[in-house]
């Protein structure tokens, strides 16, 4: 996740022990891939960089990095590993090269790419089979926030491999590295759905400025009124949350019928004026669902214990 | 609106003059009407009160507030008329109710019901054609805020006629009223992009606490990162405002195809689980047919333009 920083105030401080002079080797070095393996150049790391297209790595090299003419030799160079490509599929992709997994034996893979909790589940499996140890990891916060107090990294996997490797890995935000539990999937969990508020939330700006527009709005008139819709997000996600933990779904003064018949204004402005309103009905579904099944009295909790519902019994332990 | 409560720094502050004692009548007494009329009650104004279903002024009545038995007799009694029902359908029946137009002529109307600008320009049209003053608003936070400092409210339609009731209806919240333009539509259009934005992002968040279930993590547990995330939206909506203005699309490291390989782990872990993922699939369909357009480079201003080019030319004047 690059797009999205946070900084929650949950996020545990960081005391950073001394340890330049450690190796790490980073694969993959898109904008990402750059920006970490310049972090830990810059903290003083022996640093190997790896990437499968040549050629990304001369600026790293120029300012200290050792280039690797294989990802198996770029490996056997560290006692870490950070990989931080596409997705798992390209992670497996460099893992399974010709003689990686032999070098890995006995290291560390910390596998800084966006995919599913599966597939994280799915390369801790074959990582443990070989002998490797295994860290999940999320980056929350831009690129540009790499190696800045303002970087913040999520991890899940083992906790003494995380705490060994911290020191490291300091390097490349000194502001927020979590380790959410040993359970390998929650890294890319917690990254989803975080992911999942993000997008959701912009493709709802991006549609609210096109209804403004087509009624003569303009975007910067309509921003600082937005900003103050983001601003009172955070008691009523508070709020939803305290409400669904104890299965409380009465509404306050927004029964979802009404939720409904706002989003139903906004699907026919929408398409009075040729736009697209794809997601808005799609949300007005949800709503139209859980008042179908009885709740149209009830909050928004509802909605959120319906989609959940179908999920229950398959809850993974791993 | 009722749900979204906003505190834009554009809102004006508001010198509230002593308007104790002016007439006003209240149509509509469901929870926001009752909390209308009670705030109107409680700054001193004759305020006089009507609703379809009787039965619902009794409370009020006990405070001071006088029934009407008809909705002609209740406009008859003041300058000023609020009303406050669930649309402008309901609008259109309470006020084409016998005599009722007649006894408004001359008089001014504010209509606080949620509906779209094209709703408001064809009652304000509709007033205009019998000589009553029409005035349309929008109410931006809960019923809890009403009589109180946080309420706010916006308004469009005739500036001399908002002037001339700002006095009365600063009962409602001395916090913040805002008279966006003589355009009437302009109070629907500002109330249900901020409504797009709101419900968008709600969906996103129960949505998010339903996969975040599905992997362990609990709703408490995600709140302060998903809390997190509504925080850092307010630079990023003003930042793609101003690229949207400035017609710049160009990403800084999170071009369209990270995004839509996002949406679709979210969409793929989502399925994998049972959860209804209609939503973000909506999200990933506008990022897709960007990419599709051949912007899958461009930063996610190209989707606030894609959906806003199918609305070209239909830009209302009024």
């Amino acid at each position: 996740m690059t797009a999205s920083p946070v900084s929650p105030a949950s996020l545990e401080s960081l005391e950073q022990p001394d340890a330049a002079g450690s190796s790490v080797t980073v694969l993959g070095l898109g904008p990402m891939g750059r920006a970490l393996a310049g972090a830990f150049v810059a903290a003083g790391h022996r640093t190997t960089v790896w990437n499968r297209t040549p050629g990304r790595e001369r600026e790293l090299v120029e300012r200290g990095a050792r280039p690797a003419a294989t990802a198996a030799e770029a490996v056997a160079a560290s006692e870490l590993t950070v990989v931080c490509v596409v997705n798992y599929r390209a992670v497996e992709a460099v893992l399974n090269a010709e003689r990686v997994a032999e070098a890995l034996k006995g290291r560390t893979v910390v596998n800084l790419s966006n995919d599913t909790p599966q597939r994280a589940r799915e390369l801790a499996a074959w990582a443990g089979e070989r002998g490797i140890d295994y860290l999940d990891g999320a980056i929350m916060t831009p690129i540009a926030t790499i190696g800045t107090p303002d970087g913040v990294f999520l991890y899940s996997g083992p906790e003494a491999l995380y705490r060994r490797h911290l020191p490291t890995l300091a390097a490349l935000g000194a502001g927020g590295h979590t380790h959410l539990g040993e359970a390998v999937g929650l890294a890319a969990a917690y990254d989803l759905a975080l992911l999942d508020i993000f997008w959701s939330a912009m493709a709802g700006y991006a549609h609210a400025v096109a209804i403004a527009g087509a009624e003569g709005i303009g975007a910067r008139e309509l921003a600082p009124f937005a900003e103050g819709i983001a601003t009172i997000l955070p008691p009523i996600f508070r709020g939803l949350a305290a409400e669904l933990e104890e299965g409380s779904y009465s509404h306050d003064d927004n029964p979802l019928t009404s939720a409904a018949s706002s989003t139903a204004h906004i699907v026919s402005v929408s398409e009075s004026h040729g736009i697209d309103a794809g997601v808005m009905r799609a949300v007005e579904g949800l709503l139209r669902r859980a008042i179908g099944l009885g709740h149209g009295e009830d909050g928004f909790a509802r909605v959120a214990e319906l989609l959940a519902r179908g999920a229950r019994g398959a809850r993974p332990v791993g």
